[in-house]
């Protein structure tokens, strides 16, 4: 019999796993856009994978790959995926092989609802809520450990979603995808954080859309809006694995690199210990990642916690921490960096003389109820996009 | 009947695939500092896996994953892969996988060499060719498509194992891991050229160690070199994923942010639109990919040239070209980016600001023969590491 | 009967002049270590010609060079100046020069006190108010027009020094060397500006340490901190002409370039612009700068603000405006970025590849009383100096 | 008797002065377009401190105020200087100006020709040189000490002005603003140095364009060429000091940089340092500066040659070597920076996080002959403006 995530995160840490539209849409399973999870019905292999890289890892969580499962956002914009695939079809497959994934080690499995074009459309909470419901009820049926709803920008649309979710019974971990300012309609992050605590969630914090660090700013503030209120849920954060030092509220959609020229933003490794070690100094005990974050992300935060664990990830098998394995190099000058203090103190250079460091976001301002954001089964005509480019504006390049 | 490699080059391009040590090291399965391929065995589902990626992705080519997966560097410095693998099981279960996956699209298998611990240890041709028999002797018992002998430093080993692949019968392919600047001992890179075309090679260039960019600067000069000595050969680029204007005559090996700290150098697609048609247009007509090189790298390749092969590879089903995909997004402002314009002219920020954008290469200038470069058996000693730390060093950090 | 400073203020804006310690240090007449200006004395030409620029750049003020001329101050840390010129003869012939230079357009001279080594020492207030005493008397017999107290750190020793310039009967300005986070034993801005208006300061404000964004970021808050205070008083701005965004609580100082390697921080007159605009859209009425403020920046100061001030400075004789003079280039490319939009948009580089966008400041913290910070007559030994060498600390180097 | 010029190269080093236009633009006394050197008539005063900040850093040449000071560029494109003040006039105040300051040391006069839009436009050599013979009768009234023919970007304009010069019986030094590709005309810096040598200079090199180390790579390829041909002369240099990897072959011109966003490209004292030794062990004896060079710049030159020169320079009062002056700074931490190690190993960063490292040069490749090079007495329209602004051309912000 297993430990359920509540009583997890009561003795020690649970390590979340990475991020599954990113690392699947490089390898071809996920198409960039629409951003929807029917590969667990259309290629359930490469699904089944990306599980395993991160239980190997040292992931406790296989979370089902149903983000943005949901019928609204399945046929939103020209995306036939809920017409071919159905959303229960989706859903189900995607909880069938976390499960599978889960049975060959110690992993839990988590279901997964995130915000809803209907909700950013501005229909009602009845209506938002059916679609949250649809999901959970396959989750309940594939008897998942736990439900998870994150990637929310809107505190108001969150706590509808923990309503839907507590009525199933199961712990509910609620994470919405905000930064150190909070959410878009200016609710502060301590503010959310409290909401979301009241409405039920067990677990409350961030994911997506900003840095590690940035993350934990987020976090910080969240932490200390709890104890102000003396409200007692476990913390959990899951961030990108891409630098955001110059992302504003809305995070890094904003930035112009998104999504297709992230590349010279992606975390290091080592850039992943420091994380985790200040996510456990600050108390956070659900510690994973989101877009950006690959096995190797995961398995250097399980290997930082290695102590507090009293276990290193079966993955580290093929890693010797910090950079041991490096003592087989070939090039003794290769060798002569097998250390921790060499990685520590790297400062990578981007091997990009026209790259700046920073980039000015968008910043259009938009969120819910804004036309540009309602739903449409239709696909975007060249009109729509035309209109869509500002005059003038260029993209970040020279 | 498939087509074989020489009439496919001779009718069109030949796509490659992309690098295995590097991405299947992200996934836990590939142990840096040795690199060598025992996943073949011990993990033939996530080498299947990969081998599907870049099928999917377009590769005309399924390299079996034997990098340096010869006797004496699978068990240098006390790495037991040998004892526990055999090389010959290696190589194997590489030959099966590959064809498996290539047998699953119209893909052929290529048997792979590289250089060996027993030439830069300063041992003779015999033993050095002794070597290569083994893999070769695997690799035709599998009935692989072609060799392909890559990753020398030295254009005097490549011959040698050159003249070892020819004796087989099958097509030869030839690459060396230089740059513009030619190989350690000094040798020009338009003479390799030459040197390897009249060893036999059918098809010569270059993989790794340099960008895609610095990596075609290299093969111009090698072109212009066999168009001088009248030589008729084809040409084959497989650089790198990562951006290295400030790699010297070693690659980015030297650089200090090599292996564990090159993420603000991974290319985009983008970069790799503008290398296949760049290596196109130089007459290349074996285009692939080293090391840092995933799917989506190769997709971008076989994208670019679509015209010029006819077709479109399958991933394409999850990847509008030029970025069409973002049309669907939720975000009007991302939608405003689904434009090739957009993509071609980003030049992506690294938010990175403590980072610069170049790095000065380690140029310890030690070549084969050099007593540091070595092969030993037993493990690399805390009191050796020592001795290789220079007094003084700092990392590139700040 | 020229108008005085506070009528000026009253009725449109009053340009200040830049730099001199740098300016100076750079042309040969001013030793960075000590700051010291008894150039007045040594070199009278060379003050006077750079008066000479600002004047002709559009100042109004001419800020007798009197900055750290304090007896403490003259005789720190092996520094004989005090001796061999005077505190009150470098006064004095600084107010001379001043004056002469005033007198050839419209322009009023103000005498300055600056922070000392007495109230760093952690001396009395009846000492430190002695040192200002010894300036002030030179500056009202020198009948300077106004007084203006500026760098000062810490706001107890700024409300010291303006209670010896209220005597004087003159106006009196007020500006201390701090960022938005406030003085060096942590009071807000806000409060800073409150002491300095209640102390009796006419003009109020910010100098040095800071670039002219972070600059005006403080006098935001101290602005705000007035208003809510119901004080009225004038604001003074005189930041850098460095950028400083990774500058900490003590500003440019601790940072690892400062001083002798702060050139790839200088601010382009475009820089000066946007700073002008900002400024004189908060309300900000003396607008002028200092370290790395050069005719140039000030004559940008006052081409921006030429409309509100209804003339342009002389020295735009030789420059018009947003780049028009290069319509007279040979080179049509040139001729080609003869407009306000080339130069509003650009964002230049480095030209240094090896370099970061930003550096860690050294943060030692130790401020007002500590021992390291205290006068000494005798020089530094090489003793001291090792001492002060953390080990393990590296430049910014690579 | 002073020593003359060739006599004092063949004992040891010269170093020249730095550059006037860009310092006196800033000042506010020349127009950058233009840049001619009226300033001389106008403003004598401030052209007389700036030769004495020179030669106080350690200068040995005064070079009269004389750029483009030839009757065609003093009436090109709406200049009306030429009328004004007249060509002759002008190059008579700078001789005055240079000799009264050569005469508070030990310093040479120079008067300097540079390249005409006679020239640029295509006309005969007769023309041509008529406007090199009405500079140089001025020089020779003037009894200067020897004659420069600077900022040439075509040898065979070189070779034309060399026999001007030549006649006059003064030493004569030719320095090209070309790089190590070589002149606009395609021919190589090697030939360019044999040209001038052979032409009768005494003295050849580059000045202007580049930075100090692509220009010491241009005088690498010029001393080559001038050893293979038996050609005995001494060597100049006198780069920019703004750091230029980035330009191509008609240098810092093209950078869109040029010429009012350069400032974070200004070297600094520390790169002068390396420049100065570099430059000597080169075997360059008249070691000078160009645009961007400030007294302190050259005072580096002057200091890190102190021992080969058996002196410092005056201004060295105010500076001690290698940051010494930092032991009488206030701030601990500012005293430890008070060493060469420090300062040597310093990688400045630029406080621009939006910036690039490098640009991309605009290179419209267009040379002598070309229509849009032509002189015209006319002032630039709107309408000429516009059509030389590209479309789609952006700068190089963001």
């Amino acid at each position: 019999m297993k430990k359920g995530l509540l009583q997890r995160l009561d003795e020690g840490v649970v390590i979340g796993d990475g991020g599954f539209v990113f690392a699947l849409e490089k390898r071809g399973y996920v198409k960039a856009g629409p951003w929807t999870p029917e590969a667990t019905v259309q290629y359930p292999d490469a699904v089944r994978g990306l599980h395993r890289e991160f239980l190997r890892a040292g992931a406790d969580v296989m979370q089902a790959f149903t983000f943005y499962a949901s019928d609204d956002k399945l046929s939103n914009r020209g995306n036939k995926s809920s017409a071919k695939y159905t959303c229960r079809g989706i859903n189900d497959a995607a909880c069938r092989l976390a499960r599978e994934v889960a049975e060959e080690g110690d992993g839990l499995v988590a279901g997964g609802l995130s915000q809803t074009p209907t909700y950013l459309s501005g229909m009602s909470k009845a209506d938002t809520q059916k679609e949250f419901q649809k999901q959970v009820d396959v989750f309940v049926e594939n008897k998942v450990d736990f439900l998870i709803a994150e990637y929310f920008e809107h505190v108001e649309e969150m706590v509808w979603a923990i309503e839907v979710c507590r009525k199933s019974g199961l712990p509910v971990v609620a994470s919405m995808c905000i930064g150190p300012d909070g959410d878009l309609h200016g609710i502060t992050a301590g503010e959310c954080a409290v909401q979301m605590a009241k409405a039920g969630a067990h677990v409350v914090g961030i994911n997506c859309h900003f840095d590690p660090f940035i993350t934990l700013e987020g976090l910080r503030k969240m932490k200390a809006a709890l104890d102000a209120a003396g409200l007692k849920v476990h913390l959990i954060a899951q961030p990108l694995a891409f630098h955001t030092p110059d992302a504003q509220k809305q995070g890094f959609i904003d930035l112009p690199e998104f999504p297709f020229g992230l590349e010279p933003r992606i975390c290091t490794r080592w850039d992943m210990h420091r994380y985790a070690r200040e996510a456990y100094d600050l108390g956070v005990r659900y510690i994973g990642g989101c877009c950006g974050f690959e096995a190797y992300h995961i398995r250097a935060v399980a290997e930082e916690l290695a102590k507090e664990r009293g276990k290193l990830p079966a993955g580290s098998e093929k890693h010797e921490q910090w950079a041991g394995g490096l003592k087989m190099h070939t090039k003794p000058w290769v060798r002569a960096r097998a250390s921790r203090q060499y990685w520590e103190n790297l400062c990578p250079s981007s091997g990009r003389p026209f790259s700046a460091a920073m980039s000015k976001p968008d910043a259009w301002g938009v969120t819910a109820g804004d036309s540009s954001l309602k739903q449409k089964t239709t696909a975007t005509t060249e009109e729509e996009l035309t209109s869509l480019v500002k005059p003038g504006k260029v993209a970040n390049g020279k």
